[in-house]
């Protein structure tokens, strides 16, 4: 099954539905006319379609294996991996002084989303990549960037980040990795990683680790760690990979889904690290991170929901069978034709969530202290509505099939369980959901409240050319600032019960927000795809809003032998 | 992880919730009583959590594998398979004429769903054979009858269902399978069939295959379908099986799960059948099997979201981290407990929902016709209801799980990868769906609407234990009432769009019944966790009747260049 990149709905989603020209016509991306825009996305559309797409399905069967501790990449990867780096793919978002593209975030995110969808399990590696390089870029000394930073921007060297450790999962304040100065200006770092995504490959000329560490006198908990930069070879003066470092790949799991992408256990053993940022500031250079892989996670996660959607499409209009109407093919039924609606409808939804957190990214970084305080509140909703996205029209695409479905050989499962890991990596969404309603509220819930405003002045906007659509967009709008007063009422930890439905309900309404100025400024398909989420799947908004309303006494009142039958 | 049948629940909802004391009052089974039902469930719980969970992990690892055109099944299954036989669980429902234990359908799916549970590949062989049974003993000459069923109720023998064409799915009236007669009261049987589950094994002495097929003079569509009975060796006038029938197993599936369980490509190649019924009835035949089977599927799919709830839950109370409260494991976090109260909630109410039908269709055998309509109306919703429970709560769990829930060995991701299957085989669940609007309401409505009085008595007479409880269930039954004489009122076409929320809002009234019910007769357990469902989970119902409300033209008027991005 072909995958093509979806340049069309990119530029429609820039142009018309997040305002992508406020970002072009900053004085740092002045020049993002919509000629080079169109550009960039056709050239990164090209390499997906025709290289890494290809590639998914040997990833999934010959998945990344560890001989003798090295480890060995899936058939086609090497060559897929040189094709990012050498479109300068990998450091597309990065400072241009060190050889990066200084794309808009808002176009990053299309690139990654593109690339996730034609092979997540590959794309996972520049994405770790590009998340070192922006808290490099923020952190560390003006030596380490010169040394490390043309390197991870062309790609000649990948990065991964260390969080967890087997006895702390989510909760990184827990880790036991010692990090103790060598009197050398740098140090040497002890411990055991887990989960440590593409921690090795056998396409670039070193790996730069990023590890999570706390040094002789750091204080318990998360204020007591500091971030290292452990490369698997050390440089030497010139910067070329030298002496192997005291670092190994203890074994590779063996997972649900993206075979490809080596997930290790790493021991290090007094392996010679140097130090990122202040001493007991890790943390704070990890969320930089983080936060960019958190949006990483949610565009690539919107990518496979999108090849799931392509792929059965492509099947329900494929696939006759006698009692269908029309076209003889099972795209006729009804019940066909909701779930590839809705899978369509989705991925609009979740794209254009992602594209205007980048988009708020992106002006927040032009010193507007309000776009970054929207990128904070959209982040976790973007990961979280993102990779729900992508499990659940994965999902979807396995019914369409129907029996197919089941079978490997049509590639529909494994969308499945390939997205199935977004859900729970970069901070589980879970954790996304406690963000939202917890630190990301502590402004009293101005951020939310200035964006329901836009909101409703987009629906009043539309009321002339889509009344019908417009008004339940208001109304959600109006539930959603009810809630939102009602959320920061209470109590940090009464809010956390309650958290997951409010994330989604604030999904919900950015959806048909953004179908609603879609429909505003499109043709006749943008106003079907509209009005098929407006009507049939925004009335979700009030089921969620009734479960966050129940309260946490629901929840926490059934103890251990309530759940038990 | 261990599994426990979940018996004190069966126990709870036989006598509380969906009063099997009604089935212990028909002369039919008069010997229920409840020490009776409890010998029964205890001997079947320990056979399934003893034996047969612990083979769950090795069929998945080692899935069963066509030798030389001999299938070899996965280590253990052949003992599995003998307890289950040996139990005289196979034929646990059959008459007792033919070796049957007559057992009511309420018991047997108890059976089933903990079998389901404990191992879903393996148990999927005995709910073949059990389907065939039902078939038989409907439709079966009294000589056919007299050799098979005693061999199929003994488990000496096992069945297999032959419906799918590669050209025909869903559709089964596009057969192409013939069937000749051959001069000596036997037919000749030529064609291919698809998704042959259990097609073969190599634990039982023969395997009596139900092949769909039209004879030469057989109509096009279902109409011209007769039903014949294909052994894969002939026996001789003994019964002992003697020669080897021209019938072969031609490939086997490389599935997304229940890898213990042969998914086969048969060929039928002039192989000896013997017609089952009358010529051109094999579909009422079918159906049959189908009904049965149906209800079967929905069942194992609740016994998976079982496992699934019980092996979350003690990875949650076991798995410590820092910042959760009380006893330190991830139990105590707010989010953690709301996915395993969901878990356990609609496992409950799914069991019920299974159980209540199994109870009608044992009633209906009295001659019953009003408890006929409601078991015919029950079972698409048991069957889809309870295979989303399966797929959901098994997702659910994974998330539970967090990292470790993609790790394999956990066995999480299995229950997700077995489960899947259970919502597109036996009629997907869009099938179901379509039934449950069309054929089972061509009554107007009239089995739908006796059971929301029902439901409407039920709450009312729950007012004054829980009345916060029992005012919302009226008040569903109410928009269910409602949405129900807005369906009926349409043609029978223009109800498919809306016809999966439908089914989905109909299980949420039936789940909150049931909840209520055991809130109303149980425990402070039942009650808390009834609230749970009533408060947080009921009020999805009312954003799938927006959903079915929206009508069928904003789904069909998406086209194919609607569903592109």
């Amino acid at each position: 099954m072909p995958f093509h990149a979806p340049v069309e709905d990119f530029r429609f989603i820039l142009e018309h539905v997040i305002g992508f020209s406020d970002v072009a016509a900053t004085a740092c991306h002045a020049e993002m006319t919509s000629d080079v825009t169109d550009a960039i996305l056709t050239e990164a559309a090209r390499m997906c379609d025709d290289i890494l797409a290809p590639l998914n399905r040997a990833g999934d069967l010959s998945g990344a294996r560890l001989e003798n501790g090295v480890v060995r990449t899936s058939p086609g990867y090497a060559e897929g991996y040189r094709a990012i780096a050498s479109g300068g793919w990998v450091g597309m978002a990065a400072d241009p002084e060190h050889g990066g593209m200084g794309l808009p975030m808002a176009l990053a995110t299309c690139v990654n989303e593109m690339m996730g969808g034609a092979c997540l399990a590959l794309q996972l590696n520049p994405l770790m990549t590009q998340a070192e390089i922006e808290a490099l870029e923020h952190h560390a000394s003006p030596d380490l960037q010169a040394l490390y930073l043309p390197k991870l921007i062309s790609g000649e060297w990948c990065g991964t980040m260390n969080l967890t450790e087997p006895q702390a999962g989510s909760d990184v304040g827990a880790l036991r990795t010692r990090a103790e100065p060598d009197g050398e200006g740098t140090y040497r770092i002890t411990g055991q990683k887990i989960y440590i995504t593409w921690a090795d490959n056998d396409f670039s000329d070193n790996v730069a680790h990023m590890v999570l560490a706390r040094l002789p006198d750091g204080a318990a908990g998360t204020k007591g760690i500091s971030l290292f930069l452990v490369p698997k070879l050390i440089p030497d003066a010139g910067g070329r990979p030298g002496e192997a470092n005291s670092l190994r790949v203890v074994s590779l799991e063996h997972k649900l889904g993206i075979h490809g992408s080596p997930t290790a256990v790493m021991e290090y053993d007094g392996a010679k690290g140097w130090l990122v940022g202040e001493p007991h500031a890790g943390m704070a250079a990890m969320f930089t991170m983080m936060n960019t892989a958190r949006l990483g996670v949610g565009s690539q996660a919107v990518g496979v929901a999108e090849a799931a959607t392509q792929a059965a499409l492509a099947y329900a209009m494929d696939r006759k069978q006698g009692r269908a109407g029309g076209s003889g093919a099972i795209v006729e039924h009804a019940d066909v034709r909701a779930m590839l609606a809705r899978m369509r409808a989705e991925t609009f939804a979740a794209r254009a969530i992602t594209l205007a957190c980048a988009k708020a990214i992106d002006l927040g970084r032009e010193g507007r202290a309000a776009e970054t305080a929207r990128a904070a509140l959209l982040t976790p909703i973007a990961k979280t509505f993102g990779t729900e996205t992508g499990i659940n029209v994965a999902d979807l695409g396995i019914q369409v099939h129907g029996g197919m479905g089941f079978i490997e050989e049509t590639g529909a499962a494994q969308f499945l369980r390939d997205a199935r890991i977004t859900a729970i990596y970069e901070g589980t969404n879970g954790i996304q959901a406690m963000d939202l309603v917890g630190r990301k509220m502590m402004d009293g819930g101005e951020a939310a409240f200035r964006l329901f405003d836009e909101i409703e002045a987009g629906a009043e906007a539309a009321r002339e050319m889509v009344p019908d659509l417009a008004e339940p967009v208001w109304q959600a709008a109006e539930q959603m600032r009810e809630a939102t007063e009602w959320l920061v009422a209470r109590e940090v930890s009464a809010r956390f019960a309650g958290a997951m439905p409010y994330l989604r309900a604030f999904a919900r309404l950015l959806g048909a927000h953004y179908h609603l100025q879609a429909a505003r400024a499109g043709n006749g398909k943008r106003k079907r795809l509209a009005a098929f989420y407006i009507q049939r799947m925004l009335p979700e908004l009030s089921a969620h809003l009734a479960a966050l309303r129940a309260g946490e006494g629901c929840v926490m009142a059934l103890g251990a032998e309530d759940l038990t039958p």
